[in-house]
């Protein structure tokens, strides 16, 4: 049997939406025991929700740095951590479990400022910790499959990428949506749009079409004077090998729900998929007609899509099954490190350096809206 | 915190498909702890997949027998059993676990045979145990959106039910199939389509209606001459409100995935759902345009639906989660009984009842096949 | 330039649906001058509704028999007729001007009974006249590209056949319907629901699948106690080949709009089409992916779908284009009996002996439903 | 009876896609009578074509200036010109003919410059013709809805324009393309794809919004080295409310079919609608669930889509409807003058302003690409 790995968590308490996802693709995997956390800010609430979910009470603690150095002392202390804080505290914390050595599950984005993400690269530079970034779009099966198509050159050059996230949870404003950290530019980061979702759809188009990016010009801003962040954002996009795209990505797409999709086109074909449906790939053809690729596993889809399913085609997969692999790549990460074997994390794992590209993304935009032309990435 | 609940598993070890998925249900309900089991009629086999998933070795059994006499003699031995065997031992299995006070979590079809299954039913009278039959599919919240509208008059009074569960699984004869316990029919029951899938569409549609069937005029057989099991199950249906319907089951549509859904009609309009995009229900008006109704929790789902939400819409659910309400439902019935509260379960809850009606619809269109006429049920 | 073929019409007038289909479907083919009519039963409403479409006073006929005798005696009288008049009144109307040497075009159903049809088949024998019964439906080009793909054995051998035609246009019970012909079961036949709409859901099935029907087992009625007419039935049936099926037409599905559609499945693939989505046809293969086949002319259909495209693929065709190639198609046949070729209709085009065939559905039904037995047809 | 309006066509003979279409939209309108023309640049094929169709052989004529000035001539000459050639030669023809009084039907663009946009535009102000530009997307029933909606306020204050049309007619390169009119710069205009489809897409935008494009920043050109034409362009787009948008239109992309869609959100939700399934308007609600909205002819559609249906719901119309509508309006049109009534256009009819705005697009679109920079429209 393998072992479970020991997991500390950093965020995700009381009315967190993301922090029960990191519980259940944790649980999904059966890779990981939580077995310590900080719940939140304020000491007694972490306390008293550690409490509900399980946590020993000598293991349930006050801050991150309490925890920190009270893991470090065990014997059998946690051995990765997962960070669901808000953004601005991504760095301080990052930084210091990475130099203690943890393995570290941090959510999008990697930091509120690609200054600070540059940083954390730097120091983590020569080590040898599993870092994981919650790019997790990019990993529903079908978009794996999409990624290994491409590499096998079925779609041929890719000439188009178009990315929308189109949601609808700020269609409204409302007064008090100024007292949450993510209108907060200074712990947020200086666009919410940009660095709540649209680094997901920047991510999901690179890790599909495998081309990077190259230069962005951009519209951004606010759907509401009174709105103090940012809740729409519209790209140009130029690709290294001449490819064009287009982004789309707004908080602001009233009775919209979640709308994150992407449609490449390449000289041969196109792949088009969206994350409210995600078990279909729709692979349009030059000479063809279209397929509607499924999560045929053992039959015909590429080994990257086919290792990062859970159930035979037509049992609907979702969000927790597609956060799950992230959870478990890691743990085979982790266990290769422990192993002394080589690190093999699957192709196209979002680490350390997709998580610097997605703030690199952010500034560009900033700057191009700023002054209004091409920004070289 | 809530105590986790001891709970032990019989079948479901290597190759399983259900298996696999029994735990990620326990797992994500997070209401357990998988502390014993018997993994294989062979006790080698059984021993080996325990120690993968992580059973400590003494309850690591190598046959159900053992695994009920040492769990009864432990102080902290399992409080519930989950049964996932081949269907002619449901009975013995469940009626032995039933009989020492187990709580019970077994795979639909109930048992192989009707009389069997009634059999069960009365040593349960008067028992103060949660009895789970594993009619997943009606756990799926919009699928309980559908029984919670028709409950709540919307749709007004119901004239048409049609159900349909076309999948491919046996749409190519092989001649080792018959190996397999599914296809001996003193393991799996008479009529394989009926016991394996039809159950599951007959309970959806009495789930949803909320109208009993009262008679059934059925085809039924096989669609290959070597093929000895049947695979080929169409019936017309008369409900007891005068309602008329309609079922088309197979395991035998090639290229079908997995094809449930079911229409309804009534007097103010109609529903339908797909279960291969389980998060939309369709909602047809007699007077207005089509509706179609997502997991908005919180907002305009109505009670019996919203409580059985783990994500916020848009963020795709699926086939484990359905699967995992039930584990959680479970777990709260057998709360409440170790609370002494009054036993609370969820509206529509698959029990033993709903078990023995899918077996008398198994036999209500066998007769059926055989005399050529409508059966009274 | 073809020259056109003088068309005279009866029925279809005021207040019609299927009147001016019947008139665009003319002109869409560009293949007939409307040149004589009868447009009601009552002569005064017949003369202005002709003046209103631009038919000359003289050829505006107070009645068919009167449209009969003088357009005989005219050189350049007309050379077709369309019948769209109640069911029945289309057998003496048929069989006069069948009689008379006249190209008929006759809504579905030919006749209001099954004696009718055959009488009606009986006089055309040996007669080299056209004479198309409106199954329009069959007349979609993907609807003929399926038939041209079972033909071609891309399917195998049929061994499903499920059928429906669920719309919802008698969902609610108005008095005032007793007043329609279609509910007087003397003029629109035994059963408004057979006749009216489940003999296009069995053309279209036999059509597709290429198969006989042999035995059919019926249930039968109304919805509502007060309605005299039949607006449900469910069948099953039994295929020449062993292949199996279902049926489920109703015009009582409250908020459904048109609802006819089919599945087919063969040993190798399966087909599906519905009506409302007419340019999809979806193909599924037992050991690859799904597709969705399009009106791609010229390029992947077979040769007789491409030749009934109006359009080139992406610009949607809908009811009209499929009633038009009815008229286009009978066209070709009666321009090559005028030239003295060889008559060449299109495979499957939808003569007399379909719509004969219709009828001994409607009657096999009705008698199934009245003696609770299956009926060999 | 309506007297038929005597129609000439210039352009739409052999080897056209969209000269049948014209001629089966003017017969379904049931308004025209097509007795002149000229099919082609070269006399003898005009002359051929012309026979083949059954235009009278003194009415077929060897270049369209000879019509011009023989049907002035006529006591019964054309009253209206559908102009169907290549676009640089819209604005030599419509200008003589707006300046001799006939009404026009012409393909979009108007011209291949703005400056002949223009010109034509002056030269028609004041005249009492009717001016149609096909602009043929925006007549479909459910893009008439999308509009009358936002007009009534349902989708509250517009946020935001997403237009696409993205198809693949030219995603392959073929060196025989350079011989097409279309890839003449001096003939199709400076941009093949903004010509060619953007400006269908930019109408349909404005059209539904009802908001004023202010200012464009564009991306522009070929997808192959050796292509001389444009075939792709990417916008941002601000409109005058402070509504923001996107375009992405191409022939490039590899297995597309027609891809022309919207997707527009205001406060209060969004309307989605896709060329391929034109019978279907997607309503977002903010507060409730989505609706699908469909032709229900006097039921819930607003009056400026009601009065465009064909057909009965449930019946699919398509792009030859649409087509139609236009004749069908501009046939109107053309009577009302000849009434000597005031001429009423519905709400959005696309005249010569539309076609002059279309232009204006273009060439935004072009000198951004040239400059860099946001172009003030």
């Amino acid at each position: 049997m393998k072992q479970k790995i020991k997991l500390g968590m950093i965020g995700g308490g009381e009315g967190s939406f993301i922090g029960p996802v990191h519980r259940i693709a944790a649980r999904m995997s059966n890779d990981y025991d939580l077995v310590a956390g900080v719940f939140s800010s304020k000491a007694e609430k972490s306390m008293t929700f550690a409490k509900q979910i399980g946590i020993a009470k000598e293991r349930a603690y006050p801050n991150w740095q309490t925890m920190l150095q009270k893991e470090q002392q065990l014997e059998a202390g946690i051995e990765a951590v997962a960070v669901i804080t808000p953004n601005h505290t991504h760095y301080p914390i990052c930084s210091a479990f990475a130099q203690a050595g943890f393995h570290i599950i941090c959510d999008k984005p990697l930091t509120n400022t690609l200054e600070n993400a540059k940083k954390l690269q730097q120091e983590l530079e020569g080590k040898s910790q599993v870092f994981c970034v919650t790019y997790n779009y990019s990993a529903y099966p079908m978009v794996k499959q999409a990624r290994a198509m491409v590499a096998d050159g079925q779609i041929g050059a890719i000439k188009q990428v178009n990315l929308n996230y189109v949601q609808g949870n700020l269609a409204a404003y409302h007064p008090s949506e100024k007292n949450s950290w993510r209108h907060d530019k200074s712990k947020g980061g200086a666009s919410l749009v940009l660095a709540d979702i649209a680094t997901h759809a920047f991510h999901l188009g690179e890790y599909v079409a495998q081309i990077e990016l190259e230069e962005v010009f951009a519209e951004l801003g606010p759907s509401y004077k009174q709105r103090i962040v940012d809740d729409y954002v519209s790209c140009l996009l130029r690709f290294k090998n001449k490819a064009r795209g287009m982004m789309w990505v707004t908080n602001c797409a009233a009775g919209a729900e979640h709308g994150l999709s992407f449609r490449i086109f390449g000289t041969k074909g196109g792949l088009e998929w969206h994350q409210e449906t995600p078990n279909e790939l729709r692979h349009r053809r030059i000479d063809d007609f279209e397929q509607i690729l499924t999560r045929r596993k053992g039959n015909k889809l590429l080994p990257l899509a086919n290792e990062s399913v859970f159930l035979p085609y037509g049992h609907p997969e979702g969000y927790n099954e597609a956060f799950a692999n992230l959870y478990k790549e890691t743990a085979r990460g982790i266990r290769q490190i422990k192993n002394k074997e080589s690190l093999q994390l699957p192709d196209g794992f979002p680490g350390i350096e997709a998580g610097v590209r997605g703030l690199s993304f952010v500034e560009a935009c900033i700057k191009s809206k700023e002054q209004g032309i091409w920004i070289r990435f």
